[in-house]
C-alpha cells in the first residue's frame, strides 16, 4: 500500500512518525515547505518529498491530508483528474459538517473519503514539534457517510489502532461537531478570553499558579487554523458559550447576592462531575 | 522556637512536613480531627497534637494558621486570652483586605500576626493529600501592615524560604487580592462554569483530550473554603468576571459576523501573551 501524507506539519509530521514505528515504509510526503521535506527525508519517515505531488498522488493508494480546512478543499480540487481510480482518502480536520458538504461536492465518484479525527494535538506548529507520542492513547473519530466502503472505514481504523490510538469511535458528523465546540472548541476561546482579559502591564507572572497555567496553556492558539476551525463550526461553538456564561452568570450571581448556598451547589456539582470523568 | 501549626488538613500538612525537612524539631499540631493529629505524630510531623490547644498556645512563639478564614477569626477570638505575649501569627488565608481588617478589630495588641499567602495548593483536601513537595519553587506572599515588625516579617521571610518557596513577595492587600481574584479565583469560577455548562447525559468522557481536561482540573473544588474565598474578595473577582466576559464576547461577536480578521488579532494577543508568562 502506497501512502501519501499531505502537510507535513505537526500533525502529518506525527503520522509519518508513527507510520514509520508501526512498520509502514512505502510512505511519500507532499509539503509546500521545502525545509520540511528534507527534514522528513533526512530522518527516513518519508522515501521521498514532493512540493507539487501530482506523480504520486497518480500512484497513491491511501492519501492522508493534514491541512487546514480550506487548503484540503484545494487539494481535493487541484487534484481531481490525478487520483488513482478507487483511491481511498482520509483527514485529520477537526470540523466535519460542513467541511464534508463541501468535499462531497467536488469528490470524484471512484474516489472513497473516510473523514476522521485523531484527538490529539499540540499548541506549537510545525513538524519540528511533531511527534508520534501525542496519538499513543488519544481517541480517534470517524464520521462515516453512506458512500463510505465498509471496507475502507475499516481499513482506516485498524490502520489507526496501529498508529497507536487507543479507541476509535465511529459518529455522525453533527454529533463530532456539537461534541468538538464544547470539548476542544469552547475551552480554546475560553483560554484566548482568559489572558486576553488580563490588564495590561500587571507582573501576573510572579502571582500565577498550576490553575492559570493550566487554563492559558491552549491560548498559545495557531490563528489561520483556529480561526478557520471556530467559523465552520460557528452554530455549535457560539451555543456552547452560550452555555457556558449562562453557567458563570450563576456564579456572578450567587457572589454577587452573597449566596453561598448556591455557590456550595455549584462547587458541588462541578466537583462530582470532575470526578466522573 | 516553638511553633504551632493550626489546622492540619492538605496546607498544614504540608507545612508540618517541610518543617521537619527543614530541620524544625519543636513543632505542635492542632486540629479537631483526632485521626489527622495521630497521622501527623505518627509520621513524626509533630511532637504532640492536641484537639483543644490552649495550653500549648501560651507556650507558643510562633503560630501557623491553615484554616478558611471564618475559623481563623474564630481562633483568635478563642484564643485572645491565651497567646504568649510577643507571639508571633502567621497564616495561609488567600483573601486579604476585609480578613485583615476583621482580624486587626480582635487581634490583642501585643501579639504580631505576619500575613501571608503560599501559591500552592492542592484540589484535594485533607492531610492525606499534603506534601512538601507542592511548596518547593512556588512564590509567597506577604501582605505586611504597619504594625508588623521588619523583624518578624523578615523571620517569617526567612522560615518560607526554607520551607521550599523560591521568591517572596511583600505587597499591599489590596494588591493581592486584585490579583488573586484574576490568576486564581477567576480560573477557578471559569472551571466550574464550564463543567457545570456540559448538557447532562452527553458521553464527553469519550472525546475529551487535553484542553478540557486542563481546564477543569480545578472544577474539582472545596466549596466551603472556596465560597468563603470568593464571597471575602467579591469585588475584585466580579470585576475579574466582567472583564473576563467582555473579552470572550469579542470572539463570539467574531463568530457571529464571520470576521476572521478579529479573530485572528484576538489569537496572535492571546498567543504572544502566553509565550511571555
Amino acid at each position: 500500500m502506497k501512502i501519501v501524507v499531505v502537510g507535513l506539519g505537526v500533525i502529518g509530521g506525527s503520522f509519518i512518525m508513527a507510520l514509520k514505528e508501526a512498520g509502514y515504509k512505502d510512505v511519500y510526503g507532499i509539503d509546500v515547505n521545502e525545509e520540511s521535506l528534507k527534514k522528513a527525508k533526512e530522518k527516513e519517515l518519508i522515501k521521498e518529498g514532493f512540493k507539487d505531488g501530482k506523480e504520486i498522488i497518480k500512484e497513491a493508494d491511501l492519501i492522508i491530508i493534514s491541512l487546514y480546512p480550506r487548503l484540503v478543499k484545494q487539494f481535493i480540487l487541484d487534484n481531481k483528474e490525478n487520483f488513482k481510480d478507487g483511491a481511498l482518502i482520509t483527514d485529520a480536520t477537526g470540523v466535519k459538517k460542513f467541511f464534508i458538504e463541501d468535499i462531497l461536492n467536488i469528490l470524484p465518484n471512484n474516489i472513497d473519503f473516510i473523514f476522521g479525527h485523531p484527538m490529539a494535538g499540540r499548541e506549537k506548529k510545525g513538524i519540528d514539534f511533531a511527534s508520534s507520542q501525542v496519538f499513543k492513547g488519544a481517541n480517534y473519530i470517524l464520521t462515516p457517510i453512506s458512500r463510505n466502503k465498509p471496507e475502507n472505514l475499516d481499513l482506516v481504523e485498524e490502520l489507526v489502532y496501529k498508529l497507536g490510538f487507543k479507541r476509535v469511535k465511529r459518529i455522525a458528523p453533527e454529533y463530532h461537531d456539537e461534541m468538538i465546540g464544547f470539548v476542544s472548541q469552547l475551552p480554546h476561546a475560553i483560554a484566548v478570553g482568559l489572558i486576553n482579559s488580563d490588564v495590561e502591564g500587571r507582573e501576573t507572572g510572579n502571582f500565577i499558579g498550576d490553575s492559570y497555567r493550566d487554563l492559558t496553556r491552549i491560548a498559545n492558539i495557531n490563528e489561520d487554523l483556529w480561526s478557520e476551525l471556530f467559523l465552520e463550526n460557528k452554530d455549535n461553538l457560539l451555543n456552547s458559550i452560550d452555555n457556558f456564561e449562562i453557567e458563570l452568570d450563576k456564579i456572578k450571581n450567587a457572589i454577587r447576592n452573597d449566596d453561598t448556598q448556591t455557590l456550595k451547589e455549584l462547587f458541588i456539582k462541578s466537583t462530582k462531575r470532575r470526578e466522573k470523568l
